[in-house]
């Protein structure tokens, strides 16, 4: 210290390092640096340490030189081009690649001819930098995004097909080449940095996998180390959820419709939002809550923008929608029930959907997005089955207990029709407080005239307070689930840009 | 060339450096440079360039050195911190901040100490680089944005509003400062780079303005040259849009519910497009179709991620959802029209609403998203005014006109009564091919149940084809108009992250 920029230190410096033959790769001496620093090939580091140290030997004993520092296991990636210095943001473009990317510059040279912008970099870097160099400048500004998806069920597998069929028009229109790096069902994993083509997994993963463990998968996907790295998890499971802080810790995005994370604990919702944050990588689940309806991106925007939300009301089940919407007049709701299974539109055991328990992860997920801390135990579910067809021990149990509530049901049905409305059975956002409740809804409110098994999501806001904003359509199936994820995916890329 | 690299030559250059008593300020040579270059204060540079001249003399004039290049004008700016190199991303939200604000690097040094990178800019851009780095840095990551605001009616007004109400919450919680940089109504204009107090705009404006014009607007804003600039366009002017493409060319983004530029000619909606692409920054006009709702973003999702769009229906104006839906036995189609008029609801001229050219660009818009290269004429508009009634002189004129033509409209809809529909005037694309009718939809349609003044756009997709993605709502109205345009800057703000 104290040395560097005095006359004189420099030509002494690379004086030495003439003298012994010692080609100096590259130089770097910044306006208020403390030093100076140079690269010189690996046989000849040690031979240059020596050599600076004898130069400076006096500096060195009395302290005005800290010391002679070598670094070693170092690579050197540069761009190079005619004028480049001309052309808006090509080290913006080179360092967010890098930066992105989590890839550290040890040093940096770039002269004022700038037909070169060098950058030092760790040895382990280099072919995660080379790759997102060639995507930044060659590529035709083509940029490589790198899938990792757990789960290749119903919707695993129609987002395979989907990006199948749409990567030559993604590459195409949107710049975006999208490379399923790494794969796993809940038996095997496959990984190929240079991409495992989509209309091929299934006998790949059959035949290369390795046995999978949601552990090591996570470690060679960060191990791998590459560029736009997204995690996406199709699957329901706990256990890849608890991964997810470990994931966006390590720069890599996330989009899932699995709902485990966002609707368990607040804790652990709000943890995974503030390690997304610090990290800048997105983590995004809008098929959380009606599949591919524009439903969290919607409230985002509105809360964002100051709206004050008043009311969220919701169908948020397209099996319970697809029930009162056809509980009607002449009917039984006993046989609506079993209609409804027949089309697989519930679980194996309609219990499951009819006791709301899903209805309530949505709900809490909608809450935590305007800011309330809401638990699971914060939301009263209206139980709307007599406690006989509750506790019935078996699905035909169940079925034979439902009949005979047929009247119970019809008696709702009728006091409602009295009053000219009929019974929804919605989840209710109002307060600070969230309730699944079997609302009886007159003419005037969008849920009346609802129909199949659509999901309806209305947002009474105080902008939207006379008349609210509604979005309307199927709030699940795998095609417009995986529909939503893949778009998710496609902004996440744009972001990453 | 050849000779940088060799032994020797650094040596000698700064050796002749230091004999001449010449401070060197920064040194950078890369790894494959063909020239190395430093930076000295202005009152030395003309004394360094002769002395490099005297010591390469010999190999100027053989050719080995091609010349020593003196440029001016520049500024070094620097962060300095301790142990930069372990923060992740540092270089990267440095050259990100700069590259996205369109300031070229000259030079670049970073040593391996990394206590510093120092980068070599135009001395005009210094202030800008400044600015845009105190905030990458240290703001706690607060993102100025600088919106240059041209029209403040009433939406330009209600922005201006939203933005004050939300300011805190937007610093607090997304990191963003938003700053009034450069405002004007069709009278005066008014800049200032501190920000102009959204609660004291009127009073300033009225005050400090000075004559607007708008080249001078767009000139003055591209001169500030700040980072983040975000240009608004709150008017219907046409004037106004013919600059988005110089605005745009130098990198400025755009938020605008203003319609022209999108609607007019296709070579003029793909120029823009193509020119924010080129240059990486957004081009966004979500509110042109439906104001708030999510109409565009939503289409916009789905051609990406690879739905097919086999119909778009739309019911995209107010007056004519109010008119149509409120047209019922019993009432007449003058009297509804006149009701539309008192409440605001229609243009002064309800021809202007009635003949259907306002509908006609938003359908033009959506279209145009899903890559159709329509032009207004291939619009066909079923013109439902008997001809006495468009052809009225004056305002008095029309409606006694239209009072004589309610029994054809009565008899319109009691033809589609007897079908069991009701009437929908509504823009529909389906095949390549755009058009405004007048429907006659069953309760099967999502039209069918409209009500008040809403708006409603269908889509139906391959994905969404049994049933499809419908969103409703109040679509126009200044508060909603503004809180869209209000969603899309912050939008534009995390992009320019």
């Amino acid at each position: 210290s104290g040395m560097v920029g005095v006359p004189g230190t420099a030509a002494r410096l690379f004086g030495a390092l003439a003298q012994a033959g010692i080609n100096v790769i590259l130089i770097t001496q910044g306006s208020s640096e403390q030093s100076i620093s140079f690269a010189v090939q690996p046989a000849d580091a040690r031979k240059a340490k020596r050599r600076v140290e004898k130069e400076f030997a006096f500096e060195l004993e009395k302290g005005a030189i800290d010391g002679v520092r070598l670094e070693e296991d170092l690579a050197v990636v540069a761009i190079i081009g005619e004028n480049m210095r001309y052309r808006p943001g090509i080290a913006g473009r080179l360092f967010q690649a890098l930066g992105k990317n989590g890839i550290n510059a040890v040093a940096i040279a770039q002269g004022s001819s700038e037909l070169n912008i060098s950058v030092v970099i760790a040895r382990d870097d280099e072919s995660k930098a080379l790759n997102a160099l060639h995507e930044a400048f060659f590529l035709s500004d083509t940029k490589e995004l790198h899938l990792f998806l757990v789960g290749v069920g119903l919707i695993g597998s129609t987002l395979l097909r989907q990006i199948q069929q749409q990567a030559d028009w993604l590459r195409e229109k949107s710049g975006l080449e999208i490379k399923i790096t790494g794969l796993a069902n809940s038996k095997k994993m496959l990984f190929d940095p240079e991409g495992i083509a989509p209309d091929a997994w299934k006998a790949r993963l059959e035949a290369d996998g390795e046995p999978m463990s949601m552990a090591r998968f996570v470690e060679r996907m960060k191990a791998l180390n590459l560029s736009n790295s997204i995690f996406v998890d199709n699957t329901a499971s706990e256990k890849v959820a608890s991964f997810y802080e470990s994931i966006l810790d390590a720069s890599i995005s996330i989009s899932t419709p699995n709902k485990i994370a966002t609707s368990s604990s607040y804790l652990q919702y709000q943890r995974l939002k503030q390690i997304a944050a610090k990290r800048g990588v997105p983590f995004m689940y809008e098929t959380n809550v009606g599949a591919g309806l524009p439903v969290i991106s919607t409230l985002t925007d509105l809360i964002q923008s100051g709206d004050r939300i008043l009311k969220i009301e919701g169908v948020l089940s397209g099996s319970l929608s697809f029930i009162f919407n056809n509980f009607r007049e002449g009917t039984r709701f006993s046989d609506i029930v079993r209609e409804a299974r027949k089309r697989g539109y519930t679980e194996p055991d309609p219990r499951i959907d009819l006791n709301g328990i899903d209805v309530r992860r949505k709900i809490i997920i909608l809450a935590r997005e305007t800011g309330l801390p809401l638990e699971q135990k914060d939301v009263e579910i209206a139980y709307i089955l007599p406690e006989a067809v509750r506790n019935a021990p078996s699905v035909e149990e169940f079925f034979k207990e439902l009949k005979a509530a047929d009247d119970h049901f019809e008696r709702m049905r009728r006091e409602a029709e009295e009053e000219g409305k009929v019974l929804r059975f919605a989840a209710v956002l109002e307060n600070g407080q969230a309730a699944i409740r079997l609302l009886r809804v007159g003419p005037e409110h969008p849920f009346y005239n609802l129909s199949g098994s659509d999901n309806m999501i209305v947002f009474t806001t105080e902008r939207y307070s006379e008349r609210p904003l509604v979005v309307r359509g199927p709030g699940a199936g795998a095609e417009v689930t995986a529909a939503g994820v893949f778009a998710e995916i496609i902004r996440i890329g744009n972001f990453l840009a």
